[in-house]
């Protein structure tokens, strides 16, 4: 794709939606021959502070409805950005922004709802909102609220998506598709007899047990958020230069995600989380590991679910038991504002 | 106002426009009895850091239209957050974060052209978009694009805008209204003569230069954005418990402005800036202050406007030369979505 077949083009639902369009759109107009810490389109910048590493981040978030099983907006941003930090080793935030841009005729009474839930996830976090900002625009120029937290951290040691070798063994820290599937069930109002929650939660208490018990031994961490798990395996693969084999029986799904996964014909690895990671783990660690997670409340369902290979570097195989198939990178959009 | 009566409301064009019912929300809503560093509720967070201080601050830029004279979007959203950070007394940002939301059918074209802005504006001030997010909505659940930026920075020593003491000088880094009078006239299609150019640029080596020659004389900055020099003002005198005023005759404003702001009736000093800061400095530091802002390009028509007084502290006095009148703080909306 060149840069003038990119920018004949118009913005389409696939460019936010996590996957290849994005991560091209990314590259060709976004960086487009730029260096620095954003070419390395990491889930933040990482700025060297004396001995140290600043940790620098940013996420919209867009989500539809606002409020949703098992949290609202003001628990996703908080959460969000609160992940991005800790994915890359800064656990101890040294606070959030927040910009929300507002709907003309939205009720403060709900403003303010959102706002206890900032409060509450920060709190959760050992966080809080440092300066902010507010816009209104008109009725109908915006759907409702579009909240922005961008937060800072240190990091002792920086951790990224990119630090997979072979041999290491790929840990996710829960079960996979509890966000995406209770946000699709409340937008659509579908009903599968048992409920739903979304997973959202900053992870950074968990990730700081796993870095304090395992620190030197975890090689690269993501949180799978759109696109779910394939979409982050696909990133840290092809960052990392190495295949990913995943057993596909050792994946953790809910009974009530992989009912209504079925019915909906939606693959759980595609759906979206808000409160899981993938951890690259040397092979040696993996106890270690596993303990420190299964030890938290966020952690309990922690498995390891594959492994790194010099094979097919970038590929993801799925090893269903029957065999093995390549897991494609996904693209197209499986559902819009998830985040 | 109670907590019972703002709860009640609903969220109307004011409550984005930078003056009394702006702070009023953020008050009310958004600190609700917080305390630390968003609690100053000045243009970003004091984290203190070894013996200097990290200045962390966020902005979302709605503004409409995306493109108009002087700049756009991609060039406001950096001066925006660099001039933030600069007021703060941070005039070397370590880096940008840059969140897009795009509307899907928006122009690829279009967007390469704003990205292009956001490095060259960033070239401007030395800086760089270092981490990004970008989302994308669906036609017609938000109005083209949004973006925000978040940054951070260095202050040797921080200065705010509550710092203001009686007899400091009041002085403005150059013409007043030229950001909102031609984004006003680009909306509107209004056409006055003379053109019109928005005054967007980052600030940060202009006011480099002041601190560099003066810095401990240097009590106070903000940038007049929303609501103008007249919201400004009101903020800085009822932070620093001062009354100021404010000789009319020597506020600069270009002819077209001044004409233009004749035809629509509006007092330019209730019209956005988006390249220009209030600065006050102790009286004998007036000259060393105006000779370095007049020997920088964005400093050149720099002017004493008025003094701090003791009496009415949170009160800005207009002497109209026929007399002096209490200026209002601005609230209601004059233009919506002008930053």
């Amino acid at each position: 794709m060149t840069m003038a077949t990119v920018t004949a083009q118009k913005i389409a639902m696939k460019h936010g939606a996590g996957g290849r369009s994005m991560r091209r759109l990314i590259e060709k107009v976004f960086l487009n021959g730029m260096t620095g810490p954003a070419a390395a389109m990491d889930d933040g910048a990482v700025i060297p502070f004396g001995e140290q590493f600043l940790i620098f981040t940013t996420d919209s978030h867009v989500i539809h409805p606002l409020v949703f099983p098992g949290g609202d907006i003001g628990w996703l941003s908080v959460a969000g950005t609160v992940n991005d930090l800790a994915m890359m080793g800064a656990t101890e935030p040294l606070g959030l922004t927040c910009g929300m841009v507002v709907e003309e005729g939205f009720s403060i009474e709900d403003l303010s709802r959102i706002q206890n839930s900032i409060r509450a996830a920060c709190a959760d976090a050992g966080t809080a909102i440092v300066a902010g900002d507010t816009k209104v625009m008109r009725r109908g120029e915006v759907d409702g609220l579009i909240i922005n937290t961008s937060g800072i951290g240190i990091a002792p040691r920086v951790v990224r998506d990119s630090g997979l070798r072979p041999g290491d063994q790929i840990i996710v820290t829960g079960t996979i598709g509890d966000h995406g599937m209770a946000v699709m069930a409340a937008r659509h109002g579908f009903a599968f007899g048992v409920p739903l929650r979304s997973d959202v939660a900053p992870l950074n208490g968990l990730i700081r047990a796993v870095l304090d018990a395992a620190g030197g031994s975890v090689t690269a961490m993501k949180d799978p958020t759109r696109g779910g798990v394939a979409s982050a395996l696909h990133e840290m693969a092809g960052k990392s230069g190495v295949g990913i084999v995943i057993d596909e029986s050792l994946l953790p799904v809910r009974p009530a995600v992989r009912a209504a996964a079925d019915v909906l014909g939606i693959d759980p690895l595609l759906i979206a989380n808000e409160g899981k990671a993938l951890i690259g783990v040397e092979p040696g660690a993996t106890g270690i590991v596993l303990e420190a997670l299964r030890s938290h409340p966020h952690g309990r369902d922690a498995a390891v679910i594959g492994r790194c290979v010099e094979e097919s570097p970038g590929s993801i195989l799925l090893d269903t038991g029957f065999g093995q198939r390549l897991l494609s990178e996904p693209d197209g959009e499986l559902l819009p504002r998830i985040c």
